[in-house]
This record gives structure tokens, sequence and C-alpha cells, in this order.
């Protein structure tokens, strides 16, 4: 790894412990029996201590949404056409994607980076970091080249910096490739060891067959690699893709400069469970949003100890399932910091 | 049953099966692959099954809290002393309970309705229906005399047509009385021949000891009006509790005008299950919020087929876990309206 890429061996920031004590002391005199307001007392106490203050607040949040072509299409492998890729950029940035309403309804920035398409055009509205016209088929060679991959790693430090520097209390990272999910649960099979059979889902709407021959492009992938996949860079060069691996890049710089980063589905966590196998500590700036029904994404959550917050039947990817997850970590803090305590309300304690 | 409940018989209004249909169609054609959004595509249909129109909207929210005594706390049965709920009627009409932030956050219409408790004190801000000072102890005897039952019934009916007066398109019920976990298991075990054993739980706080006490005195309750339990109407004026009956009211009569109600949790459940058992129809306009983590709460949600949206370790009522999935529905609304077509997105379909 050349040294331009240092930043990626950075410690995650500590979190503030005295936040969080005096955050669940305040839990426990609010007037409601203790614990009664379940995970939503967890999140405020996280937040307090991701935030170093004990009545947090999420006001701001960003969104990047990263898109990239990947080679691996042409084995057939998705239910849509990879021109998708490139015409969903340009439907997130005119504003018609579910991506775009979810910002809009919960005021959230929403930035669109393009990391390569079939077509190479550039499109208007989206951060253009060209890294090639999508990965190349990872059943007869690595996905990415050194600079790809670095290229997209440095595309999701980025992100998060530029969220730092509007004043973001959360980030949510999202992704746009048709061909992700195959992607994803090759690189999931290699840091988990597991069968392609086990992770390789319908995506985009494969029928049974369609999911059948998923498995066994992967399998071949993962025959083809096998030996060169010792490290979860390795894997994630081998057999991620663009986008997956920006989001590696961004979940990391979140944990080394302390913004907490809200996990989407079955995509967004094959680069978690990347990135965490590569810094184990970061893990403790992440929530896992939600149990996509993409059905590989079971065992990437188990294999992270997530317990996701939501659990809708969702499989869309773009961020989607984090951002539906981001009114009830704003209402955790606002009944954190809004409630009464029993001392100030005159309610009796407990007998 | 005297004449002046006669509504009670009424049917519940039908749903709207051509605004289903054409919001059905319309979740086809957004730029997604088809059932990607889940639950929240399966909830933009049923409010427009319930508006009557294809796309929906949830801006104003009705949140009635009903708040009662019940006599069946001189067993020992709660954590709490009953005059916590005095004391938390005059903390939700201050603002500073969990329901007060949760509707303030979300913009919705609050109102708190006494029926009556201990200290029979008439508390400004909260609407006074003084039905005697809590329930009698269902113990010794039916816990609600008939114009108790009435009044309470009333009580929730009147409630939704300030609802509907006020122009609210999503009705919630929330629930405060110290003792209700004990009334609402005894009328649930009434209802589904369930053991006090499987329905008891810890409520605001009990320890293994208290709950084994609770169901002792649910056993007894269960016994002592053995064969007087023949009707949900009966096990409801027996066992339950009047802000239990308030529900029962509400749900039924959001059914027969047409409000969509979000039911909360374990409280609000065995409400809804009395309420179902008295008029099956009208759970076709009731949404589950959430799961409790009252352990009764699963046998209720079982019996009612309901799959709630939400499993966050809640259990403190006054309506709160039904609050805290109203983003939830208006994000579905909001997608439903907001997201782009293919043919107006201009992207491919399926190959």
């Amino acid at each position: 790894m050349s040294s331009k890429l240092a930043w990626l061996d950075q410690e995650p920031k500590p979190l503030n412990s005295e936040a969080t004590a005096a955050a669940r002391a305040r839990q426990g005199e609010l007037t409601k029996p203790p614990g009664a307001l379940g995970d939503l007392e967890t999140l405020a106490i996280s937040f307090a201590g991701w935030q170093g203050r004990v009545q947090p607040s999420i006001e701001r949040v960003h969104i990047s949404v990263f898109a990239a072509d990947h080679g691996v299409t042409e084995e057939g492998v998705s239910a849509f056409p990879a021109a998708v890729t490139a015409e969903m950029i340009r439907n997130f940035v005119r504003g018609g994607a579910a991506i775009s309403v979810l910002a809009r309804a919960l005021n959230a920035t929403l930035e669109v980076i393009n990391l390569g398409t079939v077509g190479q055009a550039v499109i208007a509205g989206a951060y253009d970091v060209a890294l090639g016209p999508g990965t190349a088929n990872f059943v007869n060679g690595p996905a990415m080249t050194d600079a790809q991959l670095h290229g997209a790693l440095e595309a999701g430090r980025q992100s998060v910096e530029r969220a730092l520097a509007g004043g973001a209390q959360l980030y949510i990272g999202g992704d746009m490739g048709i061909g992700n999910t195959t992607a994803a649960a090759a690189l999931a099979c290699a840091l988990l060891s597991a069968r392609p059979e086990a992770l390789a889902g319908p995506g985009t709407g494969l029928d049974e067959r369609g999911v059948a021959r998923k498995a066994t492009v992967i399998r071949r992938a993962l025959d083809k690699h096998s030996g060169n996949l010792k490290t979860p860079r390795d894997a994630l060069q081998r057999l991620g893709g663009f986008e997956v691996a920006a989001l590696v890049g961004a979940y990391l710089r979140c944990a080394q400069l302390g913004l907490p980063a809200l996990i989407d589905g079955f995509i967004a966590g094959a680069a978690a469970l990347t990135a965490s196998r590569m810094r184990a500590g970061a893990k403790g700036w992440w929530l896992f949003a939600h149990r996509s029904k993409e059905p590989g994404h079971a065992a990437i959550l188990t294999a992270l100890e997530a317990r996701p917050l939501l659990d809708l039947g969702l499989r869309l990817g773009e961020g989607s399932g984090a951002a539906v997850a981001v009114p009830l970590l704003r209402l955790a803090c606002q009944l954190h910091a809004g409630m009464a305590t029993f001392a100030e309300a005159g309610v009796s304690g407990k007998l």
C-alpha cells in the first residue's frame, strides 16, 4: 500500500465515556420506568458518547451515494441492464430516486459520487471520480487495479471529510451499481469462508435459476482467486466494486474522525464487514439501520454482531434503509433531551 | 346494552379498492426493483385504500391518551404507587412525558383524557370524564359498573370524533394507569383462554417474585369471574380498565368512521383484541406499531395476526411506541408520491 493511503492505519477516535455515563444516569431520572424506552435509550446514550455531550442532537445528516458499474454483469447476474447505473445517477441528481425523496424529507445533504460507469459519461450534478468503465469481470482476474482500489478508498475518505466540513452529525453511505449484490456476496464469501449458495440472493429480482447462476459465477471467482485472498484488502480489490471500496474508506474515516455512520443494507454491510476486518475498533462508531431482505445480509450481520434497528423487508440500497431509520435516532435524542425528570415533574418513584 | 351505545353495532367503513389498486400499480412503476421498498410499499398502498386517493399523506396525527386508576393495585401488582397515574396526567399536560415530547416532534395533536384516579382530582388541561376513583378491585367483583363501561367506551368514541373534526389522518390511542398491565393480562387471558403465567409480565418493573404474585392475582380474578366471561364485553367490564375500554371504543369508532388507527403496545393490544372480538372487520383499519417487551404482547399479536412495524424493546405505553412509528408511515407516503417513474426518469426496465 502506497504512503498516500497511510491514513488507513489511523486508530479510531476514542468514545467519550464521561458523556456516556452522564447520559445513562439521565435516562434513569426521566419520567418512565427504567429501560422502558428500550433501544431509544441506548441510542441516545451512544450519541452522547459519540458527540461528547450529555444531550446529543442529530440535525445535520450527510448522505453520500457511491455509484459504479461491475464487469461481472457480463456473466448475466442481474435482472436489470448495466445501463441502469448511469440512468440512476441522473435520477439521484434530479431528485426522483428513493434516496432523493428521503434526503428531502429528512432535510439531509445528498451528494452523488460517480466512480465510473460503462458509458463513462460525465454526469452533471454528480462528483466525477472516474476510475474506469466499472470494475473488471472478477471471474477472469482482479476486479480492480491498485490505483482503482486506492482511488475508491480515497473517494470514501473525502466524502466523510466533506460531511464533517459541512457540520454533519451523522453519515450515511449509499450504493448504486447493477451487479453489486454479486460483488458483495463474493466479498462476504471470501471474508466469512461461506458458500456462494448461502450468500447469493435475488438482488434486484433474479428468479431461482438466476440466483443459482449467480452462485456458480461467485464459485468460479472464488476458485480463480483462491490463494490470493489472504487479507481483507486483497478480497476487496479482487472481488469488490468501486462503490464497495468507497464505503470501506468512508466507514473507516468516520471512525477515525469520530462521525457516527449509519450502515444501510447488504452492500453497505459487506463494506462494513471488510472495514471491520481491516480495523476491528472502527465498529464502535457504526450503527446498523436495518435487516435487508437480501438473504446474505443475515450472515454479515451475525459476523458483525449487529442488531439492526429495522426489519421492513427493504432491499433497495442507495442508503435508503439507513435514511428511513434516521427519524428513530432523532426521536431518541429528542426524548432524552426533552423529557422531564421525576424531580422536575413531581412524579413518585418506584415503591 | 343501552340504546345509547347503539353505535357499537355499526359496521366498519369499506376500504376504497380502486385507490388501493391504483396505488399498487403506481408502486410497480417507481424507479426501484419491484417490492424493493418492502413494508413501505404496503403501507403506502394501505393508506391509499384508507384515504381513497392514489397518493395519500399523513400530515395531521391525533393522539389521545386515556388515564385511569385500577382497584387491583391494592393487591400489590405494580412497582409504582397508584398516585403516579394522576402525577403523570399532569406531566402529560405540562409537556414532560415521553408522549408529550413525541407529539411535539411529530407536530401531532395531543389530548389527555382523565377517566378517574384515586384522588379524583380535576386536573387542568386534561379532559375530565370522571367515572370514579379508578376501577373496583376485580379480584372481588366486576372492575366496572355498566355506567362506567359505557362512559369509557363513549370517551373513546368522542375522542375519535374530535380527531376527525380536527382533520386527523391518523389516530393514536395511548394509555396511562398504574396496574393496567395486570388488567390487560387478565383480559387477554379471558379472551385467549391463556394461563396467567403466560401473559403476566414485569410491567413497570416487577421482579420475578412480583410477576409470580401478579399471575396469582390474575388467577384469582379468573376463578372469581369464571362463568361470567361469555362475551368480550363481559370480559372487558369485569377485568378491564377505564382506559382499556376507552381504547376499545376508540378503535371501533376509527373503523366505523374510516380513520386509520396506529395501535401501540401491550395495553393497546389487549384493547384491540377485545375490539376485534366485538367486530372482526374493524381490524382492517388498524396498523400495529411495535412489539412490546412486555412478554404477553406476543400472544396478543399472534391472535390478531399482526406483524408490527418496530421491535425496539419498548414497554412504556402512553401511545409512545405508536408515535415512534409515525415517521415510517410518513416516509412511506412521501416515497410513494415523490419518486419518479421509470418513464419519467428515463430508466431502463428489467431485462
